[in-house]
């Protein structure tokens, strides 16, 4: 039995982009479970199987620059979660938003809680500007399905607040250690919606019309006949005052 | 006529105490209306009438303890609006607290809203714990209120996602020129934890019961009956899904 020749090691340059994306791959999977206090350039070099240096070549603002770089990825692959077509139930379009995005908090957990809960070094101006961006492009995209071109400030106030309340509802997911299940959490968040959509259409007539153009298009089983068939017996305990 | 004598002025040396609530009310109605990267320590001395020195003899730690000091002694005011006795109608109750949160965020708007959108360099893990202790104080007072003492996973979920929807129309509200009015706002927030309320007392056993006894104590003309009367005949459009 002869020895083994160990094969030569299959060794090759990566070109600028291929080892750019590579760093950038290697800090986005760090930034994801770690605050980004906890992440060194060296840990990024390890990870990368690369020297502290040639990560300096390549993000020579150091740590701010990967990080700002990782959380602009990032936002890219959230805002991409964000798209829907605009057809079938309303409702189904939300729940497959929800559940893809409680993929992408689940597998960011810690960079996404530190992130949000602010108070690191490389938070600045421009990465609050990307996470804002994250919300302004979720905000569209249900105002789209609301079939707002124009929303007045009262929908408009709807929808960001909604998403205010998702992003709080996620950190309190994850500090309860991802209780409840993703799908129970995810049919909250469409009560949640469709509750508020219904408690400001009673009061604003914009809202008003999106919600019962959107409410035409839902199944008889869906979750919004389902919430009004439990809603009502509670109602029923509540004489309703005489509108004025 | 004699030429009057001009009093000596009266100066007054103050005790330490005195100097250092001077010093930290100039910098709480600085920090109120700027965002305190545009504050400097100067400005402190300057709005305070002393000297630059003074005012490093009585906080070392220079801007970032100043505002630490400011923020923790806002905390304060801010946790004191949310304390109501437990008697008379929930919503009147919870209007009260709002309207005199609103008071707070007008007449602290710059500052809030720089805070709460976080980025600045005196933003620390302390001052992040200010904030959180104020949503917390917040999310207890509701609790009590609801008459929850061990509150299950659901009802604070609810109760924590509702604060963070107050405090994202807050912001809202800054940036669109303070537009609604304030007590169109509240009413609009006291609708949104209504039914927020309701749709998960729809899922939830405790919230459930927490709501039945609350809605018993409401006038027949207040909130809750108002919004009940104007959202039946939105959902008398849905023909309700068999429960199971």
């Amino acid at each position: 039995m002869s020895t083994p020749v160990p094969a030569p090691r299959a060794y090759r340059r990566l070109s600028v982009e291929e080892r750019r994306s590579q760093l950038l791959s290697a800090s986005l999977r760090l930034f994801a479970h770690r605050a980004p206090d906890d992440v060194s350039l060296d840990d990024v070099a390890e990870a990368a199987g690369v020297s502290r240096p040639l990560v300096y070549r390549y993000f020579p603002g150091g740590k701010p620059q990967l990080y700002e770089s990782a959380l602009r990825s990032s936002a890219e692959v959230l805002e991409r979660c964000f798209t829907e077509p605009r057809s079938g139930p309303p409702t189904e379009r939300l729940a497959r938003v929800l559940d893809r995005y409680l993929v992408f908090v689940d597998e960011n957990d810690t960079g996404f809680s530190a992130l949000l809960r602010g108070g690191s070094v490389v938070e600045t101006s421009r990465t609050n500007a990307i996470v804002d961006g994250v919300r302004r492009a979720a905000a569209e995209q249900i105002l789209v399905h609301l079939g707002a071109q124009q929303p007045g400030p009262r929908l408009r106030m709807v929808v960001r607040t909604w998403i205010a309340a998702v992003e709080a509802a996620s950190l309190i997911w994850l500090d309860e250690g991802k209780q409840p299940a993703p799908d129970e959490l995810r049919d909250w968040l469409v009560d949640h919606l469709i509750a508020l959509l219904t408690a400001s259409a009673a009061t604003d007539g914009e809202t008003a019309t999106a919600v019962r153009s959107l409410v035409a298009l839902e199944r008889p089983e869906g979750p919004v006949h389902r919430l009004v068939a439990r809603v009502l017996p509670l109602l029923s305990d509540v004489s309703p005052a005489p509108t004025e």
